[in-house]
């Protein structure tokens, strides 16, 4: 028998899984949060959203507002990164209800006597919680109901009376939301940034040599160029000799193989020591500085496994799996094998020190610089243990960010993002259609997904050629490039394979994985790439990285709206800022063999445009300006001369 | 730094607001358990939903099997009334783990002797764990393994030693799911019944005389007759004479009035008292006895407030708000005045008191026999005390059942039902149109809220008279006596005055609630009804009961489907049983005022039809039969003669 609040707070958004996990944002953004909130009979009630930082104790209260059938609102601003905690308190506003009332018995005529002394008593009772000066004007106009008569009835209803009630409301009958939750704040290239991968020893300068730091700081300017603002290099750490993988991973490797990077450790160290070839620990450091003045981040690699001749596997048996007949169990996803890379054994009875090192490996490249890991194959991996590291690491420096590189199921996906993925690799490279491309960018970002899960889209990757890509050719990749940077606020390509549109497959026409190998992949053998190669898409890439940072529309996928058009070829899409300053519409033809015409159908009103509004399209690609009005315009558009309109509505047009 | 199970369950469904309220279900019916459960990494999952009945402490163990994209299902059927517990348990299955692998390796035609090997020792732990005969079987199997060849193979992969370890699982690295839930099973009424209501003082033989107990006997045949199986009476309390409320709602009472049931309270008794003209507590007795033998029981309402007379008024004065000229504070709806009624203080300081009053009171008329109760107004009480009241008392009597009688918001309305309501009136009474039956009843049958919602509908109530009955006339209450009869399994008409189609207003074309007072209204007086008015719908309610009794089909609303039609005013739906033994479907015509026809759109997966398939259609409510074939299949209906098909599906020719 227990007589708690009347009042019921439920049904709160943004909310994660009952409030097990963290929403997600970036400094500046706003956290909007809405609750259903009543109680029982016909009482107003009041409310106020509390949020805090972590380290500070003391909430600060945001009024909650009714905004239709029970469902209340407030937001807050998270302005600086970090943790913050969120949650509500709502109470029976008995000054409102009385207020309410007496507005209704006097629009009705009646006598109010006795109704307005209720008031007085009101009144007298948030005197009692004031302090100082408010104390004294409410028992003024407590003195005043007192006194009666119409004057009193003026006093009642008046707005200075209620305002200052409110801000001594008695909440003793409060009841306050059970959930704690939290919102992780990073900084804003959480949220927006270009990502160039290449592998660094494929960059010296003439053929046949292998590729150093040096050679990866005379890359730069090529990289910032293009308008890249990550630079990602798979891992830079010795690579193991025992079982290294040849060419095309043939299972025996030539004397002058490199080996894979992934292959990580060998007698010159593990995962915290350089590749000798590439350079050394203060090499590495300065190309950090180096892109740091082109306005680039690092990303390294995080691949926790173990080449056979990593110091680990003699220094830490136990930190790997042996067989009854006592070898060690090689990575394997049969029947394939992975000769060259032990699996780290997460079930070890030594899981502690195991998980200490692997986190000392990431304070180490932390203290070198690096803010930014790509984790490799995280869902091999148990979320324990991801949840834990990445908690430790952000507790002590909440500005790194961790990339989850898991293409595996979708659960799996968003739960490694639930608990702590900053960024998270998507099925992008997979969906081409316009179905597929809707759908799934819907689900990405127009439902509770967008509260904690952050996509990332990549074209192309060393380890991912799509059938798309082969196919089509140079327009595919043209298509691909617009859809990845104006779809995601995060994307990726993996270069210079994909400015120069390589599309060769391994084993063409096999099925997937194995057909979206590269023929003689970077993965195995040194490339040295013509970087001005006829038909490269480096202008194209330029201008749209300049699209992307001339307008906020593209600085975040939360807007992110498909429109109709007639032809199933071409895609419809737009993104605009919260005050529409900036609307960006984008029109794809999805098919890189044919030209494609057809119309649009606008969702005007998403846009701002009234149905019979004349405005202007500019397309920022080609520069052309076109008089649009309505839902329905006429758009064609050649794959081989532009696959994409990225149109800007113009603001001046929009109120002609 | 916590070692956790590396398996996740999440998603788990039913589940209310993360496991805070329990589901609801009726003897005999299915509780049907999914979760999403996963892990990292490429491993064989395994699991078992667990039930048991609250006081039983040992768990019952379904095995969970997986139905796509990491989704599991299992069910248990609950078999008595009371409280039953669920949850779930997951584990890596790591002897299925390695025999997939096995298979695929011995696929790729590999030397698998070590693996062989590992099976051994898997093996070897679940003999283990296992006690007696299995064990030593299992221990032979390790033998098999050991010896190696191709023997060893074989028995690697049979099934019965896949079968052997899995009963002996090993489940040291489990996850059990974080939430206990909770199943309240109620009898089978909670899910289907015919309510019939009227008010017991109208049930004289001749006109002008007192109804009584006896009365009520002398009508149970006639309510019977009809196919009823709950009577529910107002109020049978002694009623208040301080502001009691005169015919048609008069502020001042006539000297013969005999004032509002709901009135509660006078110089004879409060709420555990009998009116005296309706008899003595032993007739109402006689009354229940009565009515069961007829098949029937009946329902009391409980209406937790006081008229002025009422004994608590002077007992417990606290229990009442004082204004601040010391008079008890009324019931008011501004600038409306019920003069006649005391709410009671539910802040009271007194408050535990209170309830344990109130408790008894339910408790007292327990011991009458009564085992259903029609709760008046619940949503001007607090939710926490009808929680503690429901609870207690269904700890006592867990066959007793609540209807909530409260029109209010759809959130408070829900609230009431997750808080223990075991049925709920619903806004039925004013959903006219075929978009607002579809909306609405799709919202209450095809969502969680039918995991905590029972609806029960009622096209009137002796406050509700609705626009559509008013204007429609005997037509229209057809209409929606098929409609709450096939759409609800729980529905109600409040008599006589439904079957004699009276539809005369107190205020005609005033809004609503003021129009939809009935004129001349049985709350106020004494009523004489003609049962044998011409027109009257009895034939047809006791058809349409019959065709509810005799068909399985309409006793459940989880299986409530919409089909389409090319005509807005035409409503089909279909209900089914599990096994399609028994399909309804059902087409309304919506306008009571004209003839409407028009094609079906039947979505014949649903109803199990092949596209190309003829089946007969037997009218059940005019014994028709009609040759169907596909979807698509003409509807004429007049509202003057049939305005609604109730069809049956022949299981006879849906197999020719």
């Amino acid at each position: 028998m227990e007589n708690e609040s009347r009042v019921v707070i439920e049904a709160v958004t943004p909310e994660i899984d009952g409030g097990r996990f963290p929403i997600k944002r970036t400094v500046g953004e706003a956290v909007v949060v809405e609750a259903d909130i009543f109680a029982d009979g016909h009482d107003a009630l009041a409310g106020v959203l509390r949020h805090r930082r972590e380290d500070v104790p003391e909430w600060t209260e945001v009024p909650l507002v009714h905004i239709g059938n029970d469902r209340w609102r407030a937001a807050f601003t998270v302005g600086d990164i970090g943790r913050f905690h969120y949650t509500l308190v709502a109470w029976i506003d008995r000054f409102a209800s009385w207020a309410q009332d007496l507005a209704k018995r006097v629009g009705a005529g009646q006598d109010v006597a006795v109704n307005v002394m209720i008031g007085a008593g009101l009144v007298e009772a948030a005197a009692r919680r004031a302090g100082g000066v408010d104390a004294a004007r409410l028992a003024a106009y407590a003195d005043a109901l007192r006194a009666g008569g119409p004057d009193a009835i003026r006093v009642a209803l008046s707005d200075e009376l209620a305002r200052l009630v409110a801000r001594h409301a008695g909440r003793a009958d409060a009841a306050a939301y059970g959930n704690d939750l939290v919102v992780v704040v990073d900084r804003d290239r959480a949220r927006f940034s270009a990502w160039y991968e290449f592998f660094p020893r494929s960059c010296a300068a003439e053929p046949g040599r292998h590729g150093t730091f040096a050679d990866c700081e005379a890359r730069l300017p090529y990289v910032a160029g293009m308008g890249f603002d990550v630079l990602y290099v798979p891992p830079i750490h010795p690579i193991g000799r025992t079982h290294r993988k040849g060419k095309n991973n043939a299972d025996v490797a030539g004397p002058d193989d490199p080996g894979s990077p992934w292959a990580i450790g060998a007698v010159e160290g593990g995962h915290t020591a350089v590749h000798p070839q590439l350079g050394t620990l203060e090499d590495f450091q300065r190309l950090i500085g180096s892109a740091r003045r082109h306005g680039m981040e690092i990303a390294l690699d995080l691949a926790f496994q173990c080449s056979p001749d990593h110091p680990y596997v003699t220094e830490h048996p136990e930190w790997f799996r042996r067989r009854p007949d006592g070898t060690i169990q090689y990575a394997e996803n049969p029947p394939k094998k992975y000769q060259d890379i032990y699996p780290l054994d997460f079930e070890t009875r030594d899981w502690r020190a195991l998980w200490d090192e692997l986190c000392r490996v990431v304070r180490f490249w932390i203290d070198q610089g690096v803010r930014i890991f790509r984790v490799d194959n995280p869902h091999t991996k148990p979320f324990g243990f991801w949840q834990w590291l990445i908690g430790e690491i952000k507790r002590e420096h909440p500005d790194v960010l961790f990339l989850c590189e898991a293409f595996t199921r979708p659960k799996i996906m968003y739960r490694l993002a639930k608990i702590g993925f900053i960024q998270s690799y998507t099925y992008f490279a997979w969906r081409n259609t316009r179905y597929e491309l809707t759908d799934y960018f819907t689900e990405l970002t127009q439902t509770v997904v967008r509260e904690f899960y952050r996509p990332h889209l990549w074209p192309n990757t060393p380890d991912i050629l799509t059938a798309y890509l082969q196919d089509g050719g140079r327009p595919a990749f043209a298509v691909r490039l617009v859809l990845a940077a104006t779809l995601g606020a995060n994307y990726g390509i993996y270069g210079p394979a994909f400015e120069l549109c390589e599309n060769r497959s391994a084993a063409p026409g096999a099925p997937p994985p194995a057909s979206e190998e590269y023929l003689n992949s970077e993965k195995y053998e040194i490339k040295h790439w013509d970087l001005d190669r006829p038909g490269n898409l480096r202008g194209l890439i330029t201008r749209v990285n300049r699209i992307r940072r001339d307008n906020p529309a593209l600085w975040s996928d939360r807007s992110l709206w498909f429109h109709g058009t007639d032809n199933d070829a071409l895609l419809c899409y737009s993104k605009q800022t919260a005050d529409r300053a900036n609307v960006i519409v984008v029109v794809v033809n999805l098919d890189p063999h044919r030209p494609q015409a057809g119309w649009t159908g606008l969702d005007l009103g998403r846009l701002g445009l009234a149905s019979d509004q004349p405005y202007e399209m500019h397309d920022l690609l080609s520069g052309a300006r076109h008089g649009w009005r309505g839902a329905s315009n006429y758009v064609a558009l050649n794959p081989e001369t532009a696959p994409a309109h990225i149109f800007r509505i113009e603001r001046e047009a929009r109120h002609a």
